[in-house]
């Protein structure tokens, strides 16, 4: 397979030579090998300045990542084979990990499959696509998919933001078998679901956070609980299946309220559980006044920084949250408060924890801190790869 | 109870509303109140420049921390109450998270106990005091803790390094009962331990990584496992406990080695165990001369950073070490990479693993991350709390 040529710049090799896999469009030499002159999806050799080869990228020539490498080597392409044999390693990471055979099976970059996310719910597959390379072997995609896991149902919801920006069209397609209104069942850490496939969010469902919500089963026993930004219910009807004496959920779609209390019912723990829907900020601002107090209260909201430019803003949202949620939390309760947002640092929500803490007069304890689920790895080249935060803390009289 | 004032210089309050609890020499209003008028270890009212209380601290007037905040009331006091009622909050979280009995109990700061470190090994407690104040109440202490507690035994192990900094004797007391031989028998996560309250380092174990080390039950099935820096088996015992085939324990500590198999002994797997006694780079080299594989390495060294001018004579040392541990990864398995230096950022580390990734030309995929164990919270006001870092990576071979 003859190949053409991407020309990189000067010393714009170097964060490729140490790993990473994303090529921006001012790194590229566009003299010699102009971005017009490339299809969306392209596949190429990417050469450094000084005329060595770095290896196989894919192109989106109208993008701000123009190329995405898939290998070091010249002679690696994206074909079936190559999506053979990184989906199967993928496949046998989850395998040897998450016995419920629900998980997300690829992760993108961080797998090597620049691209390509799919969530696998026990026998339903929902693949996302957010660049042509990928787009133009989606075929390939589901046979290997159909061929390693041979599922009941596969979805390509082909309807993720990123598509608009590749130049590509927006669809869900239903490719093999059905789904049972919509919804695909499937379990994690032990509780069943059903993912809203079609209607939710993304895939219809975030498994992130599930090794965080694993560690529910430490602090929830016996106790009252708050899931603020419940959508589906992931901690909150976790939390009530772990054996919560009492759980609200707490959003402001109905439509995602009405999915608790199915999967709350699919675990028969519905006599247990309570919805409310209200804006978050107002939602807790109620409950403050109504003095209602919980042992354990889970802040996980949407991503409140979508760009770098948004920062101050969007800490100001978090410190708001943080502050009305710590109040709502009982002496040596438990605040568990995650972020998904890529640009906060861990550590600046720690220090949006500790100022919250101070607002309301309480002392805290970090007992504990996740990060994305091991479904989801981080490429340690790739910071972007990383966004989870999950802080686990324990709420004091102030000293 | 009449205190005597120690007062700040203006603009030095402010890390201290923040609810850090340390007050540097530099940042006392040493003409109004001069250091050297105070006593080691006596209480004090802290006031900010402007004459507002800030609370009460004890004083270590020759130590660059020379005051820790114990309380932002003014009149609570460093007595047998406030110990007590310390104390007792600390325990009720272990209480809750570790049925075995054995966890640090009390974690300095963080714990609201500036200066005091308790670890429980069942039925034997070891108490580290590192500043005046506390020992000035030794006693309370101790007695506090038979209160709460009853423990056969009760070790005083104040041979701290940071004792002579204070001005404080070094010595090593059981103020209660006796100790086996030096040994103290307790459970982590499942498997038993003997460990070396008297010969050992600090307290003779470090829980710190406890939480991680459970972790390992999730990758050491069926597999061969090296642990480098074994010290007395902490990974390695339970590696094997958690149904490794075959563990070999890497330290250059002769005494380290037989404490390792004397634990590997009370859990009956001393069959799957093997002992190396050598310098950790040169026993790193030694193992890839011989062509040796194993599917998880375990790597956790003791603090290589000691005081920031160290970090980058550090850095060099853990990329050494994990590029000579990289080498002896099976493909698909696993690194675990720990850092418990406090100057060693949890960013740098993945650097440091992505570097030492291409040097031996791998790709890794970070899979978990660890922090210190919540027997060990963090004060998120105070950064100096957190220092331990531990990764989960897998190698696979070069994309």
């Amino acid at each position: 397979m003859q190949l053409s040529s991407l020309k990189l710049n000067p010393k714009s090799d170097a964060r490729i030579r140490a790993g990473h896999m994303w090529i921006y469009s001012n790194e590229i030499d566009t003299k010699v090998t102009p971005l017009k002159g490339f299809e969306p999806g392209e596949q190429v050799e990417v050469f450094a300045a000084d005329g060595k080869s770095m290896g196989v990228a894919i192109v989106s020539p109208q993008a701000l990542i123009c190329a995405r490498m898939i290998s070091r080597s010249s002679n690696v392409y994206l074909n079936r084979k190559f999506l053979k044999y990184r989906i199967e390693s993928a496949l046998q990471l989850r395998e040897q990990h998450y016995a419920d055979q629900s998980y997300r099976l690829c992760f993108g970059d961080s797998d090597g499959l620049p691209g390509l996310v799919v969530d696998r719910f026990s026998e339903t597959l929902v693949v996302q696509i957010s660049n042509p390379a990928m787009e133009l072997v989606k075929d390939d995609i589901v046979s290997v998919l159909d061929e390693l896991i041979a599922p009941a149902t596969i979805v390509l919801k082909n309807d993720g933001k990123m598509r608009a920006v590749e130049g590509l069209p927006v669809y869900v397609e239903v490719v093999k078998g059905e789904l049972n209104e919509g919804f695909a069942r499937f379990t994690e850490n032990g509780v069943l679901f059903d993912a809203p496939v079609l209607q939710g969010q993304k895939t219809g469902w975030f498994y992130d956070h599930r090794d965080s919500r694993n560690h529910l089963k430490r602090y929830v026993e016996g106790k009252r609980v708050l899931d603020v930004f419940s959508y589906i219910g992931g901690w909150g009807v976790q939390a009530a299946a772990f054996g919560a004496d009492q759980v609200v959920c707490l959003d402001s779609s109905a439509f995602a309220l009405e999915c608790v209390s199915r999967n709350a019912h699919l675990n028969q723990v519905e006599g247990r559980m309570a919805t409310m829907q209200a804006d978050a900020f107002e939602g807790l601002k109620t409950l403050a006044q109504d003095k209602e107090k919980f042992d354990v209260v889970v802040l996980d909201p949407p991503a409140l920084i979508a760009r770098r430019k948004d920062i101050k803003v969007g800490e100001r949202a978090y410190q708001k949250l943080n502050q009305l949620a710590l109040r709502l939390v009982e002496t040596n309760g438990v605040l568990v408060t995650a972020s998904c947002s890529m640009h906060l640092e861990r550590n600046r929500l720690v220090n949006i924890l500790q100022a919250s803490a101070r607002q309301v007069d309480r002392t805290v304890q970090l007992l504990e801190q996740g990060h994305q689920a091991l479904d989801h790895p981080i490429h340690p080249a790739i910071a972007e790869t990383e966004y989870i935060k999950c802080l686990f803390a324990r709420s004091l009289k102030s000293w």
